[in-house]
């Protein structure tokens, strides 16, 4: 079960093109193309007439996309344009259209009734396209259920264990941390003072601003419903105030996290880390997008590792300890929605 | 569910080896060899000892199939014939034998109730063993149920869509169609009269008759129960009448379709594509087997994505056009027969 | 369903290290590791935090073992020894530690109520560890019930049909065979008087004796419940009185076969065959464990064919003949134990 009446992000805006893309949205088969007019479609894939797979089709110039059986034609709409075969398309014939907008650089399509579509529930992860901040992600599909990479992200102790060659701390599972819900997110501000950085952030900064001390680090937790996720991280020299002092004596990024259920057991990950330094540097932003990639990936073999535990049934249960404060407060957020 | 009480063609003759082959029909496992005197066999693919798969044994040279387990020797019968730990094997011991007969080039087995058995009803597929046509065809196994693949073979207007660079044609799906029911068999004839011919057609009218101008072209589809197809196609020089008109004219094949169900989810394919022209040329004959080959694995892509959209559950319905009377008269035959 | 209360083994000693080994017997997934003070430990493979698998973590130099995910410790009774992020555990934290012992080379893990556990029952596959023994096994996953490996090896009269170049010989089926239940045990005793041997014991009475001429043979099958079985195998100079006779006039080994369920279709074997002949010969245990995994490996292709026609459906009956007094003996015993 899912969260429904919400915007998932189904692909990288860059990702729709004329060639149509496949994607299953909880549970729901889905094609995304692009019109020559620079519109992008989500159509139910599968056609009206005998279930074949529009995404295996083709783009017309007219912006319609062909069914690749039997060649039927279907607008942004869904509305079947032209049977091939006769002179009229039967005044039932149409696929469902799902309501889609771009935004930050992220296709989203309303899963729900399309009534009761909103613009404004787009989640907000304005600082994938905001020119302050610079970075390039990618998209990985994961073996697990959506919530257990929700759950993976509200609670950042696990960068100790996980991720302790990059950006992993021994410092990070006793630093104090403070869960809060407010305008229906789930807040969860995290800071490590004074410390030696963790090797990933220690080369940033040594880059950025050529310091090579003690830091304050900060990790600032955003869960925005139905399962995205904006991550405040950074560090700055020490003794400058954390996140609410001089962010300019340190370095901050934005970790972008945007979640889409493919079904029970597979999820959709779309990513970004974009930063506010060296922004003109692309080698530098190829080299991050690699390095966090990696760090993604070290995430997936625990992710899928848990789901094959509780696939396999017996005792699945839980346990919610003090720092899954955040992950228990997202766990009630996304249930009440479904 | 399948027909039950048929002949379903198991296997091209020549594939009816003293190495014994597995076949699963109509969720059945079956194993089919031939005997040193020449005689095909077909028996339950599972040792009436310990259910070892008879398959993986071998054939002796009386004839009787050894179980590669525990060396039970079972005769043509399905009659247990020696137990080599005992003196006697018991005289319950045996497997289920399959009426098998064997026709046209292929093997065919009969499904249901033995004592039901009807040689006369052998789908007549006599094109492909009449001296009069030659063609060498192939086996495939498609990941979809049996009722997808006669679907396909039934509304051949798919050719314009999913073979766009062989044998389809803008014409086709606007061609008048007519559909009929006569001796328990379904007819589709479809005549696409003076036009420029699919480059298929167009090599091989040039190379038989030296001709390189329009032709009238004809598909006459022809569903035998409970799941053959057999296709009357060629072009004429446009004007000397089609199919009912001087075919010495022009060039003619018969597509063969044997279609046997596997399982709910899979089918035995087994087509040939026989021609009467340039009989003697071998060469000739290699090369439309693997054309004709690369234009079936294009419909093994569409068949399969169909079926796991079905699969995939929700909505799953199909819609019958115009032009799917054929298919909805020959689907309408094989529901009587389940 | 398995017998529960029952030592299973879970895998050579020699291959639980401080690298945590992941095993699933009976369903039940299990992690393995030894300690630094060379104790091995057997422990639910699930966190009881969030369900991570703990045989991704590591063992710490006091020998605890470090959840992968958030670093949480258990010790080797499973207790929580310290979460991380929080100065003390919750009192409950635990996961389930299994009873484990280490004998004969192999390490063996109680499945049932561990208020039961009781040494004594461990199978005594004395030969495994014994100074007049030797022999190097290996571990094998195979895709069948356990039953179905324990019918294989009940039964050796399939040797002359499945292992035919190695170690089958014709007269193995026809020689009789007795088989008694005693002391909880199934004892299977099979000679075959002075044949020319097979040509694994053709090869290896020459090599040992510099002996070429006709043999007594004797196979004496033992099933220890659960599921192992001990077979003392062997040949001698024809006429000196087979295993209760000269037994220094000929060579003899045991096939030492501990068979544990993994699920309902895959079972683990660890297997070895020790000899008392030839014994300072490192090269010739390495040839010999070379050919016996590929005898071994013949029978798995049979193993999992049986399983896959028992998947099917439909018929499945298992039918007992004279030959299968063992095989009878053993079920009824196990089905005692479910």
């Amino acid at each position: 079960m899912y969260p429904q009446n919400q915007w998932y992000a189904a692909a990288w805006s860059q990702d729709v093109t004329n060639e149509p893309l496949a994607r299953t949205i909880c549970g729901e088969d889905i094609v995304l193309y692009r019109q020559p007019d620079g519109r992008a479609v989500a159509l139910a894939d599968r056609c009206w007439h005998r279930q074949a797979p529009l995404s295996m089709g083709r783009v017309l110039d007219n912006g319609d996309l062909q069914c690749p059986y039997h060649g039927l034609e279907f607008n942004g709409e869904g509305v079947c344009t032209r049977v091939p075969s006769q002179e009229c398309p039967p005044r039932k014939a149409r696929v469902r259209a799902y309501p889609l907008s771009e935004r930050h650089r992220f296709v989203w399509v309303w899963i729900g009734d399309a009534d009761e579509v909103d613009e404004r529930l787009i989640p907000g992860l304005h600082w994938n396209d905001h020119l302050d901040w610079v970075g390039e992600g990618g998209t990985l599909t994961i073996a697990c259920n959506f919530k257990l990479l929700v759950d993976n992200l509200m609670d950042l102790t696990h960068e100790t264990y996980v991720h302790s060659t990059t950006i992993g701390d021994e410092k990070l599972p006793g630093a104090p941390v403070d869960t809060s819900v407010e305008n229906g997110e789930v807040s969860v501000r995290r800071v490590i003072p004074d410390h030696d950085p963790a090797p990933f952030w220690k080369a940033e900064i040594a880059n950025a601003l050529e310091y090579q001390g003690h830091c304050d680090r900060w990790q600032i937790i955003r869960f925005i419903p139905p399962s995205c996720i904006a991550i405040d991280v950074g560090v700055a020299v020490a003794g400058t105030g954390g996140p609410e002092g001089h962010r300019e004596q340190g370095v901050n990024a934005y970790v972008i996290n945007a979640i889409t259920p493919i079904d029970e057991r597979n999820t959709l990950y779309l990513w970004n880390f974009v930063r506010n330094f060296d922004r003109g540097n692309a080698q530098r932003t190829a080299d991050i997008q690699k390095r966090i990639e990696g760090v993604f990936l070290e995430d997936v073999a625990m992710l899928e590792g848990q789901q094959r535990a509780m696939d396999r049934g017996g005792e699945t249960r839980m346990v919610t300890l003090k720092i899954d404060s955040g992950i228990a407060a997202a766990r009630r957020m996304i249930d009440t929605l479904i």
